[in-house]
């Protein structure tokens, strides 16, 4: 039985939906009944619950705490035994969903299983993985849902009735944007991986931790710091096939300081580049602390480190 | 759909009492058929899923381990994103409930749901929330069950039937006894920011940890333990609305170091205080370390901080 | 109703068929309808439930990150309050299977449940624990499935027909083995704490921790790091009633470096005895760090130390 996330998200957006009220979901249905889920008003929880449907019911999202980063106790915790599906074929914000003209223009990055359902991203193609599902789930870091053309057209290219289509949004700046963006700490790493040209297939198994950030009304200052927690305060272990010495590399170059815009808050590199994410290094986007164990020879290699002081800076030092 | 803290809460209940068995719980009938459950003799698995249940449902209680305190390395973890209506609308331990004349004079503090349906407590008025439901569960810190006129009276005052009113309880000293209490880390903050005249309606969400205290066979012990476990163990991290400066006030107030009453184990304080709870600072009772961020301002604040030395010395140092 | 550790567990073994795909578990049928379950191809999800099964159903085995070994975060947490009859009735690898004669001989030692209706060894008279049930769940270290014969001995041995036997089975180089192997860290507590001629019936409840071993694919080496997880980074907490004196004495003797053996990678130390564990002082096989509450006085003794160095010599330094 091939691997659905659609079928399995589905349960969980269910189970959600049962709990809209004690969660602060504000459910609506759109011109064609899909079911179009508010979580600007929610919290953690359903951060958390949120983000395990954007892995396609394939990955554990918990919540804890870790001395790690003795300042910001509070941890959110992703492991995934299917990364690869999980965190690229479902989890990656890689669907560019645009609509109209501005001055009112909606753009948002689509995330979540329907993705793999619509297929629209080069990616998939290496992925070799398509979802088949009667129903579809769609996560938006965004303040609004997609206005009903462009649901229309999202329905359309998942093959899915508008009442199977769930859509769920939430702004960076709120404290489900807070969760859900921290917990893809797994997903960046997977997607620097492959922006290494690590193979896919090799990667076996998959675990991450971050500190929850604190939300910032400010757009730029909220989506910084969603990037910081993982950049200075993320930290992965992955386990991969394969030569040693790839899982080595791997290791080395994962790390987010690696890159030549390490340095400081995500939001300052970002306001540095006037706003334009092409001029900044993708290289940075990535944990702060990487292991990597080879199990075909059994050798762990770990690079990076995690950086208080830097996220101190970005998440405000209180 | 109105949150119903009693009908959450019932289902865990069901669930709790179909593990009878292996949790070590043991179950009676009371004369109107009252469901009586006597955690004494059960372990700290029981303990964390009646401090889910005192919750009303509305919280996550979990175990893990953190280097933070590191002679004590077992901790409770509370998160709630109904913080307010789980906390103080359930789990506060501030039903009274007495029966009988002394020396045989029955005492306990109701803790959990059934409180919401009640509502015999000022508090509930200025939280504005009440629960309607047809099954109530209650939550003691006792060795013995009501008396049966007591049930009675406690049934009546829920609005539900004998056989639809669950009670668990079980003594300070016990595991059980332990696990719940601690696992009220979140409550004594949101009770003491209620003191401290922060308005409940701004906290948005809330976690909070603390060690796991030993047990003690004498009550006085075993109390001062469950207390310091959360005064010089216990931290939290509430987010909150408004402005930054209550959140700031809220931050730097709400330590148990703030109080006049800090600097030595619970039980001698309460023995100094001849066992006199109202001679205590009430603004002892709290954790030692607070992270408030205002959610409106993007700030982080902390004050207070973890306290190993007082608190080896309430558990024993071993 | 007495507690049935195969009854909870087939329970969780249906469950875990039924995500046998996204786990990457490869289900066979044996021929009496066996239920087989080669778990080599599958992750730490899988090792992590597969140890929930092997403990009966009577235990949490949750993972996380922890500080306290800050080289290795990943962290399996167990808890049992059932803790004798989940790791000493269920989980303890004590079941000697073997069939046929070299160089076509098997041998596994089987542990889980389906020990506890055979009761083929000695440990049992001493528990006083005997299940009932009509289906059995078998866990083996070993990369193959019994061969047909012992398969039916097996099903003979527990009671059962031949399609209610579940055996799972990965080898120790496996992520399952790893995650499944070190989540026995409470076990191995328990299993020396009755070599120590403690009293089973007086260990009331228990939690462990242990980091991930990385797998290795060399099978000594591999067995070696399952073992040192436990051996330098496992630690303890055990609520005993009895006397004070008595939980002293197991916390002092508990820990791994009171053996005669304890200073060098296991591997090192089987190689050195030529393989003969026999040759192996049994004390060794225990956490590095031990908590003992004595519950009837409210004391907390502690023996050991967790070995980071030791650790890494053992997982490799990378």
């Amino acid at each position: 039985m091939p691997i659905s996330v659609n079928k399995r998200a589905w349960t969980l957006f269910e189970a959600l939906l049962a709990d809209a009220d004690t969660l602060g979901l504000a459910v609506a249905a759109g011109p064609e009944g899909e079911v179009l889920v508010d979580a600007a008003p929610a919290g953690i929880e359903a951060g958390l619950r949120i983000a395990e449907i954007c892995l396609g019911g394939l990955g554990r999202v918990a919540f804890g705490t870790d001395a790690a980063l003795p300042r910001w106790p509070a941890t959110v915790t992703v492991a995934s035994s299917q990364p690869v599906i999980a965190c690229l074929g479902s989890q990656y914000a890689g669907w560019s969903l645009a609509h109209g003209e501005k001055p009112n223009a909606y753009f948002a990055l689509g995330s979540g299983p329907a993705r793999a359902l619509a297929r629209k991203e080069k990616l998939f193609a290496e992925l070799g993985y398509a979802d088949q599902a009667e129903e579809a789930v769609l996560v938006l870091e965004a303040a609004k849902p997609p206005p009903p053309p462009l649901l229309a057209d999202i329905a359309r290219a998942c093959g899915v009735a508008g009442r199977r289509l769930g859509v769920i949004y939430a702004p960076t700046q709120s404290l489900v944007g807070s969760a859900q963006v921290v917990a893809r700490v797994l997903e960046v790493a997977l997607h620097k991986a492959h922006a290494l040209h690590f193979p896919l297939a090799h990667i076996r198994d998959g675990i991450g931790a971050a500190p929850l950030p604190p939300p910032h009304p400010d757009f730029v200052t909220a989506m910084g710091r969603t990037n910081d927690a993982i950049i200075f305060g993320g930290r992965v272990h992955l386990f991969v096939s394969g030569p040693a010495e790839a899982a080595r590399t791997l290791a080395e170059r994962l790390p987010a300081a690696t890159s030549r815009d390490y340095g400081r808050p995500f939001a300052e590199t970002f306001r540095a580049a006037k706003g334009d994410f092409y001029a900044i290094d993708p290289m940075l986007f990535s944990p702060a602390l990487a292991l990597v164990t080879a199990i075909d020879s059994g050798e762990t290699f770990r690079g990076g480190a995690l950086d208080p002081a830097l996220l101190d800076a970005s998440f405000g030092a209180g």
